[in-house]
C-alpha cells in the first residue's frame, strides 16, 4: 500500500471538519518556538510547513510545487488538462504569538475539498488551484501580501533589498529558502488563467458569533485610511494655571477621540474608527500636557463612504483644535482601497450557505486578506467562518470543529456548483 | 576696608531689585552643569551655594550658620537679643534644567531687606530670621520639603536610608556635606520662637500677568489629591469589531478626561483638574485599546472643596465605566492638605502691597511651598511675584527687574510695619 493510499484510507473515516482540525494542529506544531506559534516568511519552519502542505496537496490528487516567492501551489485538473481554474487560497505564514486558524483554515479546507472530489473521482468543467500564500502578514519585511502580490504580478521588487531585524535582506532569505530572487516575476499569473479567486477565512471579529451563525458571506474587504495627529498647546503646572487659561493638548485629544467615536457610532453603513495609540507629553502627573500624538484608523465597506467619513472627521478635529487654540498636524500615513467581493461570487457563496441549511448573512471584512492583491487579476469572493469571541492574532484564537466542518461543506458545495461568470450570467 | 563694608558700599548704588537680580545671576552660576541649571540637595554645588548665601547673610548683618539638614539660617536681632522672630524664607535647591527664580527670589529678597534695615541701623521689636531651605523640590530623594520639615520638627528619619539614583543614601550624603545625620532633630524649632513664617515666591502661574499686577496676596497653598485610574475593556481588531460591540478603554478614558475638564471648568471656586499621564495598551494603530491607565490631579483652595470635587469626579468616572461595561480601578496615590494663609498675615501683606501703590489682588497657590511644612509651627503668609508667561521649572522662567524690586519693596514695608498676631488683634 503506497503512503498516499494509506493516508486516504485513514482520512475516509474522518468528516471534513475532523480532517481539517487534525491538520490545523499538525501545521501549528511547526513553529519558531514551542511556546508561541510563529511561522515567519522564509524561515526554516516556514519551509517545513511548505513541505507538509505540498504533501497534503499531492495526497489530494494535485500536482504541487513552490513558486518563485515561496507560495505553495497545487493544481487539480478539470475534465481535461489546461482549463482555466477556480483559485482557492489563503496564507500559511503567521504573526508572532499567533493563533492556529488565521490563514491555515482556508488553505487546509480547500485541500480537503479537493481531496474529497479526488476520492470520488470527480472532475469539473474547470481546474481547481489551491495557493498557500507565503507571506500575508508582513511580519518579517514590514510589507504585507507579498505572496499574493507576486501571483497578481504587482510585487514591488525594491522590497528584495529590505533587511529584516537581523540584517538579512529578502534577496538573501529567498536564496536560503532555495528560491531565485531574480525570477520573482515567474510567480505572476495571467487574468485569463483564473475564473475567480475564492478564500475561506476566520472572521477575526465577533459578528457571526453575535448572529449565532457558523458562516457568512463577505461583501467587501474594507479599505482603511490611517492618520497621525499631533495637537500642540501649552504645557503648564497642574496647580497654577486656571482652567480658563489652559491650552491642554490632552483634553483636546480626548474631545477628538469622543468625536471620532460618536461619528462612527451613529453611522449606519459599517464605518469603524479607532484611536489605538496615544502619547501625551511631557507625561507627568502634575504637568498639563503641552503636546499629544495619536493615531486614527478609519474603515468602511466602500471607498466613497470611507473618504467622506475621513473628510468629515478631519473637519471636526480641525474645529476642535481651532476652538481650543491648539495647533494641529494631521497626516495620512496609510491608505488601502476597498476590495468589493464580486456580486456574482457573493450570490454563489450565499446559495452554497443556504443549501447547507444556514442563513446567508452578509458582512464586510474589516481585516485585510490576500484578495486585496488578487483583485488585480481576478474577481474575488470570500466565506467567513465564526471564531470564538472574535479573537484573532492571539493564542486564544479558536474555531469549533462543527464550524470548520460547516465552512468546508459550504466551500465544497460552492466548488461543485461553481459556474464561471459568463456562464453565471 | 573690610569685605563686608566693601560689599555694602557697592550695593548702596543699587536698588533692591538690581541687587536681587545681580545675586540671582550669581547664584544661578552655581550649578551641576554650565548648560542646564541644576542644584540638587547635598551636592558639591549645593554646598557652594550655601556658602555664598551664608556670606550674603553675614554681609547683611546677620549671624549665620548651616543647620543639621543643610538649611542656611541667618538671624538679625531685634531691639534686644533673643526676641521671637519673624521668619522669612524660601529654598535654594532647584529641579533639573530649572529656572533661576523659583526659590532664590524669596531667599535673596529677604536677605536684601535685612541688609537695608542693617544699613539704616534699624532694629525692630522682634528678630528677623531668614532661612534658605536645603530641599524643597525633592529631586534627589523623591521626598519634598525636607528642609522645612526638619525646621518644623516633622522630618521623617526613615528617609535617611533612602538611596539616590547613584545608590548614595541621604545619611551618606549628609556626612559628605559635613553634617551629622544623627542630629537632624537639632534643626527643629519651637512654635514659641516664631511670630510667623512669611515667604515671597514667584507665582509659577499666569494669573498676575493676566491681571497686569507685579505682586499678589496668596490666600492658601492649595491641597492636592492625586489618583491613578485604570480602565479595562476588550482589545480587538480595529477593522473587525463593529462600534456597537466595542469595549474600548481609550474612548472610555477620553470621556472621563472630558468630564473632569468640564467639572473643573464650570466650578467657580478655583478648582483645577489635570490628566497629565495616559497610556493605552496595546498601543497599536490597528488595535482597539483594551486597557488604559491615566492619572488625575485635583486641587482647590480649601480641603472641603477639593474633597467634594474628588467625590463628584469619582462618581462620574464610575458612571462612565459602568455605562461602557469597562472595569475600573481607581486609587488615591497622594493627598496634600490645603494650607490656608493666616487672615491676619494676609491683611498685613495686602496693606504693604497697597502702601506700595499696587492693587491688593488675592490668589491661591496651586504649587507647593515650604509653608506646607512650616504651618506645623507657625502661621503662614505668602507674597507672589509675577513671572513671565507663568512659566516655571524651565530655563525660560523669568521675572522682570521692576517686579523683583516691587516684591522686595512690599516685603520690606511688611517687615517694617509687621505687628505680631497678638498685637495685630
Amino acid at each position: 500500500m503506497s503512503e498516499m493510499n494509506a493516508t486516504s484510507g485513514r482520512l475516509q473515516h474522518l468528516s471534513l471538519g475532523e480532517e481539517i482540525v487534525s491538520r490545523i494542529n499538525e501545521l501549528a506544531a511547526i513553529s519558531e518556538t514551542l511556546e508561541h506559534l510563529a511561522r515567519i516568511f522564509l524561515t526554516r519552519e516556514h519551509r517545513a510547513a511548505a513541505d507538509l502542505i505540498l504533501s497534503w496537496m499531492r495526497s489530494a490528487g494535485m500536482r504541487a510545487h513552490l513558486d518563485a516567492v515561496g507560495n505553495v501551489c497545487g493544481r487539480y485538473e478539470g475534465a481535461r488538462e489546461g482549463l482555466p481554474c477556480l483559485m482557492l487560497g489563503s496564507h500559511y505564514d503567521t504573526v508572532r504569538d499567533a493563533g492556529e486558524w488565521d490563514g491555515p483554515l482556508g488553505l487546509i479546507s480547500a485541500i480537503s475539498c479537493v481531496a474529497d472530489l479526488n476520492r470520488r473521482g470527480l472532475r469539473l468543467p474547470f481546474a481547481i488551484e489551491v495557493t498557500g500564500f507565503a507571506d500575508e502578514e508582513g511580519v518579517r519585511y514590514a510589507s504585507t501580501l507579498l505572496g499574493s502580490r507576486a501571483v497578481a504580478g504587482t510585487f514591488d521588487e525594491s522590497v528584495l533589498n529590505v533587511r529584516d531585524a537581523d540584517g538579512i535582506s529578502m534577496r538573501e532569505a529567498l536564496k536560503s529558502f532555495g528560491l531565485d530572487p531574480d525570477h520573482i516575476g515567474a510567480a505572476a499569473r495571467a487574468r485569463r488563467e483564473l475564473l475567480a479567486y475564492l478564500e475561506l477565512h476566520i472572521e477575526q471579529g465577533p459578528v457571526l458569533e453575535q448572529e449565532n451563525l457558523a458562516v457568512g458571506v463577505v461583501t467587501a474587504i474594507a479599505g482603511a485610511t490611517r492618520l497621525a495627529a499631533r495637537l500642540s498647546g501649552m504645557a503648564g503646572h497642574a496647580g497654577t494655571v486656571p482652567m480658563a487659561m489652559r491650552r491642554d493638548a490632552l483634553t483636546g485629544a480626548a474631545e477628538c477621540i469622543g468625536a471620532i467615536e460618536e461619528f462612527c457610532r451613529t453611522d449606519t453603513g459599517g464605518l469603524v474608527g479607532t484611536v489605538g495609540y496615544i502619547h501625551a507629553m511631557p507625561g507627568a502627573t502634575n504637568v498639563i500636557p503641552g503636546e499629544v500624538s495619536f493615531t486614527i484608523d478609519i474603515r468602511a465597506p466602500t471607498d466613497a463612504h470611507r473618504k467622506l467619513a475621513v473628510t468629515d472627521i478631519v473637519r471636526r478635529i480641525e474645529a476642535i483644535a481651532r476652538r481650543r487654540r491648539l495647533s494641529l498636524q494631521l497626516d495620512v500615513t496609510h491608505e488601502n482601497r476597498t476590495v468589493p467581493c464580486a456580486p456574482w461570487l457573493k450570490a454563489q457563496v450565499a446559495d452554497a450557505i443556504a443549501a447547507e441549511g444556514f442563513r446567508a448573512f452578509e458582512l464586510p471584512s474589516g481585516a485585510g486578506h490576500d484578495g486585496m492583491a488578487m483583485i488585480d487579476i481576478a474577481d474575488v469572493g470570500m466565506i467567513f467562518v465564526r471564531c470564538r469571541g472574535g479573537i484573532s492574532h492571539h493564542p486564544d484564537e479558536h474555531v469549533e470543529l462543527a464550524d470548520a466542518d460547516a465552512g468546508a461543506r459550504v466551500l465544497l458545495r460552492l466548488i461543485e456548483n461553481f459556474r464561471p461568470k459568463d456562464a453565471a450570467g
